[in-house]
């Protein structure tokens, strides 16, 4: 592999940060892992447990276990840790009292706000905004900023088919309360097939990557349509990529006039920029220009979700930019990478009245806090050029090895550093996760076959070509 | 009043809050509060903030504003803040490293929690769990605790369905995916009117406490029942209220016929202990035995949200531990002055597999670090029975005080110091909040026209001394 120079020189990591992988168990979850995981059971279902941590001993890209592995992490926490574990300058700003007191007193956001918070909301979130869009909302986590983005969207939906008459009827008013039209009335929000967007029930019912996460949970009668599903590799492909493009968005008019029919109107369309959770799918700028016309066209709303997206993986702050959409989209959801969850959303969107969105917590202004430092750190070291540099060494040698390999993986593909493959079948997908986990790299799947790969902001060059070799191993002892 | 001076020595609060409340404006919010205000709403609906608050100067009971003025905080955050602000152990555990990189490395705590998290679980959240409860399972606010108890029981209600035979069955794999039955069953969770259990979509559809909360959103056909409303005092009229009691219970027992013949079964009931939000409404120990025992008649799980009423306020760890139930509950959930939501649950009700309950942070080992020494101080300082003392005082002054004022109060209840007072009108109680504040005392409204009081645990005899004076003056001068 061809190192270059210039981009080990860019960036030289965090310091004390391991040079590589080492793994010293015969198995992971190792003897001590598999302990706790004996007692955390007897308290919970932990099934989903791989493995315990060691959050005094990571450091950088690498995550340490209880049993002393070290391992390349470049799946940081289903794509939540932003600049690694134990950054110097986030353990910094921890030096200062006024930061520690901002832990340790939480305030109801929406009621008493701390003096700082309109100017740090402004520089922090604001600052970082997608262009065009000046308003935001913090939230807790990723499903709360869904569910009240989807709230937001039905309220501005029912405000421009009331028009002029802004108020509330009485019968509105109190069939409200007894869940019943026309207060709390049939609307609904589109989604795609292979979404994820959280598990709390009403995007619960937009969230249709696997089954074990919506079996025997009530859900609504919204519309889902077909995303994407594109050859690979691209380039080769494009006329029947772009026949997929059209099928699915002729799908998507079709269900928000057959709803609208059916006397449950799309008040808006949901998508993410790239499907994660559901295996990585991709589709066009065109399509996501395209699906922005048809919502304009019905007068449906279009929240792009960024939960997995956003905060730089893609090599700009916000995937969508990628798009080089007509105007903004109406909301942006975001949370993980950001450290609070919340959304971006235009002043159009923006309740006229308060309590409508609203909850105790707000948010957290002491995760704005990390985040105030992450986004300092990403300016101050060109932490998205890094993402760039390091996703294009990770996606050309990927392309490489399925050449290779072509028996047991195809289809590389992303944007940045957020990037997947694609296996042969799910047991391969799995084997070689599991192999990669023995030669000291922590990685994740997707979809049903699909490993993505979603390391920290600082993964550099260097650490790229270590996945790569420990890669080209486990591909070599994979039959 | 009677001073006792064993009260007083019992506890002495922490060292350096203020002697009083001090107001200086001539409003709240005053100038500075009021110019945030106006840089806040450039970026958000801000119109339910009542004042911008100085957290570094803020300290024990006390909520100093930016403008100077010192309020005695009988609201807390909207009943948030448990030992009141700054407190002295709460500063001095952020002086240790390693509990500080617990606050910026935030683990996918369902796939990599840190080492010592079984045991921090046990030992915290166990520690304090409901008699006969010992899972628990953590989440990050209100919302997603109750969205995810539900989900917990639809699972258990599907799973005692199908007996025997727990395997899926394809046709339910494929139909969840598409949100239809069976995969996605027509199921409910029954509620009181007048609940509050959170504002995400599946919850929202259980909360009936006020029509700003639900007009213009989508929810839900579950059935919804009458929660009792009492006679006070209740010695006066037990025989009425025993009477409510009686026809809310039948209610429910009809509403769990109906909705199973309308194909939409009842698979949880879902109740507050005390209704918050809705008007702190109170129900009898034999109410929730009964409505317990008509749940488990029928197969449906009982879920207490102890959201609001948990954490110690009621002058026990959980408020439904004054109701003496035949067994526990089959799932608690909590937050606010826990620091992270969560809910405690039977082994029964454990799911089977892996993926069903989760989410990327599943809660926040930073706020269970916080909520340790908050349980450390409640048992060192004794402060359960401190609240039953201060409780005690302004319940018994509250009742003088409705004697007296009949005119614009009546009906003081409540339990520990989570206590509230009707008002005769929304507008004479809208007067006496706005009174209250320029008295330096920061209360809250609940329901149409109560008062509530939700002071932190370290609020002790001599600030309740206090906030009867001041609310005295607040009584005199309103007509």
């Amino acid at each position: 592999m061809n190192v270059s120079g210039a981009y080990l020189r860019h960036y030289t990591g965090v310091p004390g940060e391991a040079k590589g992988p080492s793994v010293k168990t015969s198995i992971i979850p190792g003897p001590a892992s598999q302990k706790l995981l004996e007692s955390l059971n007897e308290v919970q279902q932990c099934n989903s447990v791989q493995l315990f941590a060691d959050y005094n001993k990571s450091l950088g890209n690498y995550l340490v276990d209880v049993d002393g592995n070290i391992l390349l992490d470049v799946y940081t926490q289903i794509s939540s840790v932003p600049i690694g574990y134990n950054h110097p300058e986030l353990l910094k700003s921890m030096e200062k009292l006024e930061n520690i007191k901002v832990m340790i007193n939480r305030p109801a956001l929406g009621v008493f706000p701390g003096a700082d918070w309109p100017e740090k909301l402004k520089q922090v979130l604001i600052g970082v905004a997608p262009k065009g869009l000046d308003h935001v909302t913090t939230m807790s986590c990723g499903s709360c900023s869904n569910e009240n983005a989807y709230k937001q969207i039905f309220i501005w939906y029912r405000k421009n088919q009331r028009g002029e008459n802004i108020t509330f009827s009485e019968q509105e008013k109190t069939s409200c309360m007894i869940n019943l039209p026309p207060g709390a009335p049939q609307l609904s929000m589109l989604s795609f097939k292979g979404a994820f967007h959280g598990r709390t029930l009403g995007v619960l019912s937009t969230t249709h990557s696997k089954y074990i996460h919506k079996i025997d949970i009530p859900a609504f009668d919204w519309p889902i349509a077909n995303f994407p599903k594109y050859k690979y590799p691209l380039e080769e492909n494009e006329r029947e990529n772009a026949e997929e493009d059209e099928k699915c968005l002729a799908q998507v008019e079709d269900l928000i006039v057959k709803y609208e029919k059916k006397g449950i109107p799309v008040a808006g369309i949901v998508s993410e920029p790239i499907q994660a959770e559901g295996g990585d799918n991709e589709a066009s700028p065109y399509f996501f220009q395209k699906l922005q016309r048809i919502g304009k066209k019905y007068g449906a709303a279009l929240l792009i979700d960024e939960v997995q997206t956003g905060g730089g993986p893609t090599g700009k702050m916000w995937c969508h930019e990628h798009f080089n959409l007509d105007s903004p989209p109406d909301v942006v959801t975001f949370s993980k990478k950001m450290f609070l969850g919340g959304f971006f959303h235009s002043k159009e969107l923006k309740p006229d009245q308060p309590y409508r969105i609203f909850n105790t917590w707000m948010g957290d202004p002491s995760k704005l806090l990390l985040l105030e430092t992450v986004i300092n750190v990403i300016k101050r070291d060109n932490l998205l050029s890094l993402v760039q540099k390091s996703g294009d060494i990770l996606l050309s040698e990927l392309k490489k090895l399925q050449n290779e390999y072509s028996h047991l993986i195809n289809s590389a593909r992303g944007r940045g550093t957020f990037l997947a493959i694609s296996c042969s079948s799910p047991q391969i997908r799995d084997k070689l996760v599991a192999k990669l986990k023995m030669e000291g790299v922590q990685a994740g799947g997707c979809g049903d076959q699909s490993i993505r790969l979603r390391p920290a902001l600082i993964f550099a060059p260097q650490h790229a070509y270590i996945f790569l070799d420990k890669f080209r191993t486990a591909l070599k002892e994979t039959k």
